[in-house]
């Protein structure tokens, strides 16, 4: 299958570039770097470098014999990317290119301004180079669990039928989030949607919880090909934040009351979750829809397994609840649905204290590489 | 009251700035006769010729006696909203600064893109503007009732309280518009309750549906002084085409089946409504959202109406159904709830054959100038 790779440079985009090429897949990825200059300008350094596209994927085909063709370009330049669209006729389209970091949109005028551009335009720009150019391909688009919100009421998997004065309809799921960042990606289901009843675009959207691990199937055969590993509040995502804090002796500061619940994955399982969402795509006309997680932990449950696992492996992990920096409730109902991915076959990794204890070992072997200035939240919503 | 008028030079634009401004307001207009500019690309040229804001603005003052400041930049460029907000100070905000006309968003690419990015992005500096410089003014905002497009079930005032598998909790109505137009006031209504539920700004959405109608209190002084009235298919509203078909001789066009009901107003009401809503403005951190419309008609109803009025006067009006341009149902449930505005007084003028033959007596003024080559639909959905 030809497989373009919007975002192949991301924590996500890279280990699904080199799961693809090494099952033999044509891939293309793009990328405009636009993380890692966001992080060099806001002190927010991975755990280690990462060589650039072009040197991983020297490296990825020394290793595995297979070829990632690589373009930087920033996918908001509609011409290039149409082009490449025109020429590559991509069968499937995994569209990853947004800026990602819920407290990087909300830093400011200009962090809210391109977060809310970057993302709407990227999207727009692939519905309309798919229309042009090859309507019949398949778009993945990554949405996140956090456009739901925190509903009072169990969470459907993209969809609920209301019933609603004696008459009913179906209807997206209501989307409410609690960030810039969250509400562009509900802008973009709102994009998408409309164009997919009209134009019969094939899109599915996966809405991903929080994504934790490092190791993927082909990144273990050496450090270089690593996705980057953030554990600052600007990318580094919960779990991957207090790994790094129970490494460096550092407690684990959770925020606020530390009761919010979310749907948490391993990123071996957003890779396996593509895998399955790229060989189930919807109809034309049809937008289908996935809550992908496969379990649901408090910030507190999450700490004490860290807590426990570190201990064993004689760190002394100490938890800290802090002010919260966002504006989120701490205590919530949470019922989200997700068998969507189940039903395709998905296999889930859990988070066992075997998994937590493996990760731990990993960001040690990064001890000396981290700095304790990052290690708490500097961006507040107020 | 301050009032900054968003869009001063539209068809709502400008009668609801001399409203304001003759009842003694000090009224500030911002415009870049962005629907002037396109209007002419496209040659879809309003029934007379409206002379500019400075023009309008010199024969007001004379006539009333009352200034309106007029200026003429981009609400795009942040920098020059940011910088009039912060001077001007304004209480009271009306937002009509957007790409309007549901057909011109579906011409193509470039329109598409220009709707998205002209109305997501003015909206989006609107609410950092207020926030930045006067977190307390109450920022009217022009919606659609096109927004909620046509569900299955009754339609609700922009709020809906779900019941679902025993527990409730309240959400926007949901909404799925039917052109890229409808879209971006979508996404503008997620915007701003983002914004609303986090920096506390005070917010009206007015979910308005296609509106009719020329002369306003001010504008029966001097034809100079009306609003664009446009009647062809980019620009022109429903019923405007139709007042213009029936006096050109032209068959009344009817778009499919005519069963399509919405809810409609007269352009009088539209400047009632608004200034009902500048005397209650919600609460810092609350949306207030109202259906504003007087009445719902189907457009085959509404063309018989048009008949039977024209017919009174002499006129040989004729209807003829053709095919619809646009992908929307052309038979379907429709129950919208309006009665917000009515609780807040509003008196409605309703579409009574007086007021229609008032309006094609109106049109007969400006016979000559018609042009029999923009009266039919020329932007296809498909």
């Amino acid at each position: 299958m030809k497989i373009l790779i919007l975002g192949g440079d991301g924590y996500l985009g890279w280990p699904t570039a080199m799961h693809f090429a090494n099952k033999g897949h044509k891939v293309n990825i793009v990328d405009n770097y636009s993380r890692r200059k966001i992080s060099k300008k806001n002190d927010s350094k991975p755990l280690f470098n990462n060589p650039n596209l072009i040197q991983r994927t020297k490296i990825f085909k020394k290793l595995f014999k297979k070829s990632i063709k690589v373009d930087l370009f920033d996918c908001q330049n509609f011409t290039k990317l149409n082009k490449l669209i025109k020429n590559f006729k991509p069968e499937l389209i995994i569209h990853y290119a947004e800026q990602p970091s819920a407290p990087y949109s909300m830093m400011g005028f200009d962090e809210a301004k391109f977060t809310l551009n970057n993302n709407l335009n990227v999207t727009f720009n692939i519905i309309w180079s798919v229309i042009n150019n090859c309507p019949n391909s398949h778009i993945i688009k990554l949405g996140t669990m956090g456009e739901y919100g925190t509903p009072n009421i169990d969470i459907e998997e993209g969809w609920i039928n209301l019933f609603h004065k004696g008459r009913k309809d179906k209807f997206l799921f209501p989307r409410q989030g609690s960030s810039l960042y969250h509400t562009t990606k509900i802008l973009d289901t709102d994009l998408l949607w409309f164009y997919v009843r009209l134009y019969k675009v094939r899109v599915t959207d996966l809405m991903q919880g929080p994504v934790y691990g490092i190791l993927t199937n082909e990144s273990f055969k050496d450090d270089r090909l690593l996705p980057n590993f953030h554990y600052d509040d600007i990318f580094g995502t919960v779990v991957n934040r207090f790994l790094v804090q129970a490494v460096s002796g550092h407690p684990l500061t959770v925020y606020g009351k530390g009761e919010q619940k979310r749907g948490y994955l391993n990123l071996k399982d957003t890779i396996n979750c593509i895998e399955l969402a790229s060989k189930n795509p919807p109809q034309p006309g049809k937008m289908s829809i996935l809550n992908q997680f496969t379990e649901t932990f408090t910030v507190n449950e999450i700490a004490s397994k860290v807590k426990k696992a570190g201990n064993k492996i004689g760190l002394n992990v100490k938890i800290k609840s802090i002010n919260n920096p966002r504006k989120e409730k701490e205590k919530h109902y949470y019922n989200p649905k997700y068998t969507g991915l189940k039903k395709l076959g998905l296999k889930p990794n859990y988070m066992s204290e075997e998994v937590i204890i493996t990760m731990l070992n990993f960001v040690k072997k990064y001890k000396k590489k981290i700095n304790s200035n990052i290690i708490k939240p500097r961006v507040n919503w107020k």
